[in-house]
């Protein structure tokens, strides 16, 4: 692989969080608010001179407008839906701490078993 | 896994293209712009009703401020950085179609091997 550039750090996990219209009209903000305070409580966040290994990053509408804040998790390929707030912390101790997706809120995955 | 809602179907790549500040400044958006035009020319894109099997998102900026377009692909974890229009053919078809990533504009993985 390429270098390494002496800015870029390792990380773990890439959660997308989609600020799309439907997801925004449904509260997505705070969803990603939400990951970003207990990432960064956790030391888990990487964000410019923060130096954790996960990493949150608004998205655009990936085609879930009917059922709320989608939320994804990389390279896992774990599509959340319908997140809340008060999910998050499940996700972040379960999935991204413990490698357990939580299932109730999986609403699909890349690459999706048709796909492969 | 949950049971997949009807109006999903299964893909298998999904590209995120960056379009943050310094990007957006750079061309991202002449980026995002030509991987949609080449996957859909090829029946590859998926958006809304269209059924491909990639698809191709905005993000927001992850960290590549100063070397230009960042352009994500998941669930490989293949960053790539200061991608042209012109290079996104090759992207396409060689990684995308081929599954060989383009080494020589390859930044960074997920995970990374120092986070592994």
């Amino acid at each position: 692989m390429a270098l390494m550039s002496e800015n870029l750090i390792p990380f773990k996990k890439h959660v997308f969080v989609c600020n799309g219209e439907s997801c925004t009209r449904n509260g997505s903000a705070a969803v990603k608010a939400k990951f970003v305070e207990e990432l960064k409580a956790r030391g888990l966040l990487r964000k410019k001179a923060i130096k954790g290994d996960h990493m949150c990053t608004d998205c655009s509408s990936v085609g879930f407008c009917d059922i709320g804040p989608a939320v994804l998790v990389y390279p896992d390929g774990v599509w959340y839906a319908h997140v809340q707030p008060e999910d998050v912390t499940e996700i972040i101790e379960s999935h991204l701490i413990g490698g357990q997706p939580v299932e109730r809120l999986v609403k699909n995955r890349v690459p999706s078993e048709e796909g492969q």
